[in-house]
C-alpha cells in the first residue's frame, strides 16, 4: 500500500521527535513541516531533504496529497489548527493537553465523527512498554481490585509562561491513570503555589474522587530540587511501583497486601483479622521500543483500518475535563464537580 | 541535685523506649511503670529491678515522691490521665497526638498554667539531630523565604483500630513542620480511602493553606508496598530533602533555585527572566544522639528550671487542631477552616 | 528433654548477642558467662539473674553440668580455650575465624572427632534467611553453572589492633562462598594497604583461583567513606545480587545472561553467536528469622542428635586456610598455593 | 584563523560521536570520513553533505589540505594507521587503547616528536567535568595524601571478539587514575575468567602496586547483571566517590577519615589513638559540557599552539604498559613487573 503523507505543525521542543518517528516509519512520509520561526525550520531542513519546510499552514490544508496533520504547537492553538485540518479532510494527531477546554474537545470529536476521520491525542505514555506491562497486570487480575493511584512528577524547571504546572505535567499522569484504571473522577480538588503573584502555579497537588472508594492523587512541580517520576498503583492483591527514572527495572510488582477478614467475633474483628502478606517482588521485563514509534504505528493503523485510537479524542476530553476542574478548584479553593454537559451527553448518546 | 522520680503509664509499643531513656538518664529515675496488661509488666520487670510495676494509677497519683507522669497510652485516654496527673501536682509528658480534640488540649494547657507545672508533648522529631540541623539552616536564612513543605510517610501497616492513618502518622510531620516553619494553617483539605467500609482511613492526603502563599502537603499511608519517609522544604534560595530512611546522609541541602526577576520589558518579562541556579549539594553532619534522650534531657531541664518546653502543650494543640480539621474535611469532602475558639483566645490572651 | 547448659566465654562486642540467643532459646540455658573484665560482667549480670558471671574459666571446665562452651574471645585465644573445652568433654561453638592457623584447626577437629563432640564455627551468615534462599536457587539449578563470586564489604572502621581487615571482615564472605558454591580454592592472591607502616592492612583485595575456571574476588576495607555489603554470584543461566544493606529486598535474581553457542562457521563463530538474555528480575521473599537464633537451634540439634553441623570445624578450617594463604601472599607479593598438608590428609582419610 | 581540516577514520560505534563533535566545532571541519564498510558511510553521508565519505585512506594521506587524522578503528589497526598519518605530516588523535603494545606506542611518540606533530590519545574521561572537579580537589590538597584508588566498571555485554574486557573497559579507569593520581605502577596482578575456553576474558580484576604504599584496583566485567561505574579515591583527609551513573550528583566528597596519632605509650598506641572523623559530605557542581567537545577544543588548541596535549602519547603509553603487563599476568598467573625498556628510556632522556 502507499505511504501516508503527514504534515507536522510546530517543531519546537517535541516536534522534532514526532518528525523523526514519522520520517523513519515505513508507512509514513513527512511531506511538510510547518513553523512560524524560520530558524527552527532551517535547523531541521538539512536532515530531511525530501520534506518541505514552510510557514504557511494553508498550503498543507490545500494539498490533497496530505493524509494527516500532526499538531505540536502551544495548547492555545490546538483547537483552531485541528479544526481546520478536520474540515480539510485530514486525520489529526494532536499534542496533549488536547485543547484549552472541554467544549473545544467536544467540537473536534463531533467533527471527526462527522467526517469519519481519525482524531488521536498524543498521550505518549499509553504506548510505553512499561505502562502497557502494568496494564497487562491489572487486566490479568493480578492486582485484585485497584484501590488507589498516586503520582509524583517533580523536578527543577522548565517553568512555562502560558500554562500552569498542572496543564504542563499532569496530562502525562492523568492519561496513564485513565488508561490503566479506566475510571472517570467525579470531583477534583487542587492546590498550588506560584513564586510570582498573579502568575501560573509552579507547584500543585491534585486530589481526585470517584463514584466508588478509589482515589487518585497527583503531585506536580517545577520547583523541586530532586527529580522524581514515580507512580504507585495499589490493589487488594498486589501493588505496583512504576519509577520512570530507573534505568532498567522501571516496574516493580509487589506481592504485598493487607487482608481484612470479616469473620471473627464482633469486638475483636478488625484488630485481630488484619494480616499482612509480604511475598516476592517481581520486576518484569517489558517492551523497550520507543513509545512514539509504537504510537505512530497505531496512528497509521487506525487511519488505514478506520478504527478508533486508544488515545482517542474522548480520552483527550477526559483529561481536559480534569484539568478544567483543577483550574476551577485553584480559583475557588474548593473541590469542583466534573459535570457531564449537554453537548457531551449528546456526543455520548 | 536530687533525681526526678517518674512514672511511665503504658508499656505497649512506645512505652519501653521511654522507660529505657528515663531509666538511663542521670537526672531521672523510673519509680513506677503502670499498665493494665500483666504480661507487659512482667516482661519488663526483670530488666528494671528497682522499678515498681503496677496496674493501679492511683498509687502513682497519691505518691508525693513522684515528680512527673509520662503518658504512653492510647490517645483516647491521654486527656483523663493527664488531667488527673496535673491535678495531683505532677508534671506531664504525653504522647502525640496530645488529645482527641482541641478542647481537651486547651483544658490541659490551662490546668498546667494554673498549677505551674510543665506540660510537654512527645513530638520526638523536634529533638532529632537531623531536624534540628534543618531548623538551623532555615533560621540562618540559607533557604531564603520558605515556599513549601511536602511530606511523604508511607509503608505497609501497621493498621490501627482506634484512629485513622492521619492521627497515627501525620503528627510526626505536622510537628516537624510546626517546628521548622513556625506558621499556622488557616484551612485543611483531606481525602482518604479505607479498605473496610465504615472503618478508619488507611491512606490519606492533607493539604494545608496559610495566610500567605506558603503551602504544605502530607501523604500518609499504611497501604504502600514501599516505605518512604521523605520531606522536601523548598525555599527561594535553597531547598532541603530530608530522607529519614537514609542510613547516614539524611539531610541534603541543594543550592538550587529559580530566580524570577521583575525587570525587563512587559511582554517578555516572565519568560526570559526565569533563571535556574544549580550549585553544590551539601549533606551536613548532624548530632547523632537519640532524639528521645535529648527530649528527656529537655523535659528534666524544664522541670528543674520551670521553663516552657519546645514541644509545649500549645505545640500539641496546634497539631491537634489540624487533625481535627482534617477529620472534619474527610467527612464534609471540603476544605475546613481552622478557627480560633473563645477558650483558646482566652488562653492566648 | 532436659535443657542444655551453656557457658559463654567473652562478652565484648559479639558475646552479648550469643548470650541473648542462648538465654531465649527453649532448649538452652546460659549457666555461666566468663570474662576477664569485671565491668562487662557487671553490666550484663542484672539482665540474666539466674546466670553466673565469673572470671575463672576452670570453674566452667570442672562443672559436669555444663554441656557446651561458646567462645567469643579474640581469635588468638580460640585454640587454647576450645582445646581445653573439648578435653573437658564439652561441645564447642567458636567464633570465626576459627583459629590463627590451619594446624590449630586440624587439632581441634581431631580432638572433637576423638571425643565424639560437636565442634561448630559461628559462620553466622550460613544461617541467614537471604543466604539460604540464594543457596536454594543455586541447588535448584536456576543459576546454571556458577561462574564467579564477587564480594565487597567496606566501611569506615572499626580498625582492629590484633588482626588485619582480611581476618576481620573476609570470614563473613568466605564462609558465604564456601556454603553457596562448595568449592575450595587452590591459590590466593592478596594485596592491601596500611595507613601505619608495619601495622595491619586496613584495606585489602583477595583473588581466589580454583581447579576450574570459577573465580572469586573479595574487597574488604575499614577505610571507605561509604558502606557497601554486596555479593554478586554469576551463573550461566541467572545471576544474583545480594545486598545486605537493603532494608527489604536483599536478594535480586536476574534472568540475565550471555549465551555463547559453539555452532557456526569457524570465523564468525564467536562474534555472531553471543546473545544477551534480559528477562524478569525476581526479589524473592525469604525467612526473616534472626540468623543467630537459627544457628543456636542448629547447634542444639547437633548436640542432641550427634550430627555434624553445617558450619563444622572443617568449614572453619577451609576459611582459615584461605586467610593463612592471604597473609602469606601479602608478605610475598605473589599468589600463594593452598596446600593439603599431611595432618589434614590424615584427618580427611 | 582558518579552520583545521580533519579526517575521521572509522565510523562504527564511537566514530559518529567524534564526527559530530569535530563537525560542530567552530575551529574544525570534517573533510573526510573513511571506512571500509559502505553501509556505515552511506548512513552518515546525508547528515554531513560537505564531507567526503570514502574507503581509501591514501586519499586522505595525499591531501595536503588535511591537517589532522582521527583514528577510531579497532585497536589492532591504530599503529599502522597512525604511523602513516604521522609520516604524511598529519597530527593524530587516536582512540584508546593507543596501540597493541608499548613498542608501537614508543615508535609513534618518537615519530611525532621528530616531525613536531601533535599526538593525542582519546582518553575522553580526562576532559569530563566531574573528573576534572575531582582533580581540582586533589590538587587543592583537600584529600590529603591519596591512599587508594578503587574502580568498578561492570555491566552485561557488549562482549568483544578481538580484545579482552581489560583492554576494552579498563583504559577508561586507568586513564582517570593516571590523570588524577599521577603515579606509575611498578607491578600488575590480573585474574579473569572466560566463558569460552581459549577466548578472551569477559570478567577481570587488576591489582596495581606502586613504589609507595598507594594501591589501585580495578574490576571490569561484561558479565554482571547490574551496571556499576563507580570509583573511590581515598585520602588521608577526605574521600571521594565518583558514580558515573548518577544523573546529577556524580561526585561526593566525604569529610571522613581515620586519624592515627603516633603519640602515646608504646602498648596502647595504636588502639587508643585511632579516631574517626565524620563530617559533611559535599556534592560539588561541575562543568556539564560534553567531554568530547572539551577534548576537541584541546586538540585544536594543541595543534594551533604546538603544545603537548593532556592525554599525550606518553599518557597513552602509560596505559598500554599496564594493559600489557595485565595480559602477561593473566598468562603467568603471577604479578608482572612494569619495566622501563631501553627504547623508552631513550625517549625519556
Amino acid at each position: 500500500m502507499r505511504e501516508l503523507n503527514v504534515a507536522v505543525i510546530g517543531c519546537g521542543y517535541w516536534g522534532p521527535n514526532l518528525i523523526r518517528n514519522f520520517a523513519e516509519h515505513k508507512l509514513t512520509t513527512v511531506k511538510y513541516v510547518v513553523d512560524l520561526i524560520p530558524e527552527r525550520l532551517q535547523k531541521l531542513s538539512r536532515r530531511y531533504p525530501s520534506t518541505k519546510f514552510i510557514s504557511d499552514y494553508e498550503l498543507v490544508l490545500n494539498d490533497p496529497a496530505v493524509d494527516a496533520v500532526v499538531i505540536a504547537t502551544p495548547v492555545q492553538t490546538h483547537y483552531p489548527l485541528a479544526r481546520k485540518a478536520l474540515l480539510a479532510g485530514k486525520h489529526v494527531l494532536v499534542e496533549k493537553p488536547m485543547c484549552m477546554n472541554s467544549a473545544e474537545c467536544l467540537d473536534l470529536i463531533a467533527l471527526a465523527a462527522e467526517h469519519k476521520l481519525v482524531l488521536m491525542v498524543d498521550h505518549t505514555f499509553v504506548y510505553n512498554g512499561a505502562v502497557r506491562r502494568i496494564k497487562q497486570a491489572i487486566e490479568g487480575g493480578q492486582l485484585g481490585e485497584v484501590l488507589y493511584f498516586d503520582s509524583v512528577r517533580i523536578n527543577l524547571g522548565l517553568i512555562q509562561n502560558d500554562v500552569n504546572v498542572i496543564w504542563d505535567l499532569a496530562p502525562h499522569d492523568l492519561s496513564i491513570m485513565d488508561y490503566l484504571v479506566g475510571k472517570e473522577p467525579t470531583m477534583v480538588h487542587a492546590s498550588g503555589v506560584s513564586l510570582v503573584a498573579g502568575k501560573q502555579e509552579e507547584l500543585a497537588y491534585l486530589s481526585l474522587r470517584f463514584d466508588d472508594k478509589f482515589i487518585a492523587n497527583f503531585h506536580v512541580s517545577w520547583l523541586s530540587p530532586v527529580k522524581i517520576r514515580r507512580i504507585l498503583v495499589g490493589g487488594t492483591q498486589k501493588m505496583v511501583v512504576y519509577d520512570d527514572l530507573e534505568a532498567t527495572e522501571k516496574i516493580k510488582i509487589y506481592d504485598k497486601g493487607v487482608m481484612v477478614s470479616t469473620e471473627g467475633t464482633e469486638e475483636d474483628k478488625y484488630k485481630t483479622l488484619v494480616e499482612y502478606r509480604v511475598g516476592d517482588m517481581l520486576a518484569p521485563a517489558y517492551d523497550l521500543a520507543e513509545a512514539l514509534r509504537v504510537e505512530v504505528d497505531h496512528f497509521a493503523d487506525c487511519i488505514i483500518n478506520g478504527t478508533k485510537p486508544l488515545s482517542s479524542g474522548e480520552a483527550g476530553l477526559r483529561v481536559v475535563k480534569i484539568l478544567e476542574a483543577a483550574n476551577a478548584s485553584l480559583l475557588s479553593g474548593k473541590p469542583e464537580l466534573i459535570s457531564v454537559n449537554e453537548h457531551e451527553a449528546a456526543v455520548r448518546a
